[in-house]
């Protein structure tokens, strides 16, 4: 990077998304420019730009990228939000982004004014991830409490959102607040974004992190170090029902096994109103490559098969609270879920 | 390999030590020719040869290496034995094998018959690993039943022994009687055993094998497929706790947990009654860069820590099935175990 000024995950100016390329850490700090809505596609479908939030916020940027030197008509960035929703099935985030800036499309009746109000819309949804982001931060930072030591899993840090992130908010809040607190960080097979992102971030803001396989985080959860394990979530079901990261869900049944919190932190945006429980949420089966040849060097010979779901769900019973911006959803179910978002259930 | 027929994982002949280079696998199968004692304790530290029995085989040939062309004493035999026992600290198998060899020294009082003495022991050593693998494979497969799909971790095959192998070897049994049975093989960072080597070995052997990274075993337990875990042993102690390698204890929290039966694989070998249980077996630390660069790619920031224990402990009470070449243990517990070896317990 030409700036001694780390760059932020993700930022739109002068026409242009311009994002951290985090397929490049932490060998390189290197930032990739999208100019239209299919270099926006590409780069959140090779995870690029990737994490929830960062995600929905991608592609917010995305749809206003329709927009040619010689204008963009309404249907040209209805286009872009239909296309851009077929990036990533998991991620619900994605969908609420781009319906938002469906809405402002149907509320902008002049289509000269749509250009503008899109790019309003989408620096709204940004800076609101923002706001989420301390909020998360410090509703989870009065969970933890005195923890000194937490286990995380994939990378639900800056690098998945605008600024702290959502699992590792709480982490951030507590050390700005000067309490002594470390990370372990599960690598996070098959991308590794535990190992690349989260011990990257972490080390950059001066967090002490260690890195450990997938395979060890049970040893290691029964040596009685671990406080509380804390993890993002890509989309979470009425019930409290939480799709996250592959090995999100053996995390879970190992921490509840040696009496260690589980905890999820995400934004309102991450939650499924309309799916009863997590059944219902949609795995993205990913390459065989990502498994087969990790880091481009082959490891599994032609003859096997090879499975690669890039999310499990974790039944809500397995989680000790939600942490949403809103606040705590202690021991969720479908009733506490409801009530968090001011919604009565139906009988 | 120049030759059609698949080498064997180990082979002695002509005074050279032969062994398949498994960190070449799948990429390429070659083989490596130790002829020296340090050739060899190196072959065994980089995990050239690995797995518990095979460690013991090539070391106790190892020690033959010892003569020279000026042959050798009883002292460098001896030497040799003391140098070899430090390659790995885990494999118990390794001890028991160099102890079988000192004991040949000892009862060999012509120091002239001593290199024919002790070929001849490690020979038997070899051939008796062959007899234990059918055994294995016989009393496991009475076990396994019609189980049609098995999930495994690391490799306890054929190439961690002479022939089919420990965990791996009611697999093979299963399929040679006409049965369908097929694998899914944890990778097992981070040295990629299950993916590299269990996958190939399979693979050859034309049993269908399916590779998943260590953090997917959890929902795909989950899913109900899994008839049956089966893995080996590095060490076991006198109670039944079980060293394997890390990754194993989670996937026995997580059989437990889905219900699935979790079945350890060992010969006599591998148990080591003098010790009372799991927490006196010494764990080998490896390096940081197995973890920070998978195949050599750097993947962990270097201000981030790494931890790499090569093992964790099973506690016996997760194990419901030893399976040894004398029989099976279930539910295995102090005395069980000292009632299979036709002990008496000390009260």
């Amino acid at each position: 990077m030409p700036s001694s000024k780390s760059p932020e995950t993700l930022e739109f100016s002068d026409g242009e998304l311009i994002l951290i390329d985090q397929t490049r850490l932490p060998q390189e700090l290197v930032t990739l420019t999208c100019r239209t809505v299919e270099e926006t596609h590409d780069a959140i479908q090779r995870l690029v730009v990737r994490g929830a939030p960062a995600i929905g916020i991608a592609a917010a940027y995305g749809v206003c990228l329709a927009a040619k030197s010689s204008g963009a008509s309404r249907q040209d960035y209805l286009d872009a939000a239909d296309h851009l929703a077929t990036s990533r099935p998991t991620a619900v985030n994605l969908f609420w982004a781009l319906d938002r800036m469906r809405a402002t499309i149907a509320a902008t009746t002049d289509e000269t004014m749509l250009h503008g109000k899109l790019v309003e819309e989408a620096k709204k949804i940004h800076e609101e991830d923002r706001e989420m982001c301390k909020s998360i931060g410090r509703n989870g930072a009065s969970l933890l409490g005195q923890s000194k030591c937490v286990l995380t899993h994939c990378n639900a840090g800056g690098l998945a959102t605008s600024m702290w992130g959502t699992a590792l908010a709480p982490i951030y809040h507590c050390h700005q607040s000067g309490q002594a607190i470390e990370v372990y960080a599960d690598e996070t097979r098959p991308l590794l974004q535990g190992g690349r992102l989260t011990a990257w971030e972490l080390s950059q803001a001066g967090i002490p992190v260690t890195v450990l396989t997938d395979s060890m985080s049970g040893s290691l959860l029964r040596t009685g170090k671990i406080d509380a394990v804390i993890v993002g979530a890509d989309r979470i079901a009425a019930n409290g029902d939480v799709a996250n990261k592959i090995g999100t869900y053996p995390l879970a049944v190992l921490a509840r096994y040696h009496s260690v919190p589980f905890y999820v932190a995400a934004p309102s945006s991450t939650f499924d109103l309309e799916l009863a429980d997590g059944a219902g949420i949609p795995i993205e089966e990913r390459s065989r490559d990502e498994v087969a040849e990790p880091l481009g060097v082959c490891a599994v010979p032609d003859a096997a098969k090879v499975m690669n779901p890039a999310f499990d769900v974790t039944p809500a019973e397995l989680v000790d609270c939600l942490i949403t911006e809103r606040g705590l959803i202690p021991k969720p179910d479908r009733k506490k879920v409801a009530e968090h978002f001011g919604r009565t259930l139906a009988h």
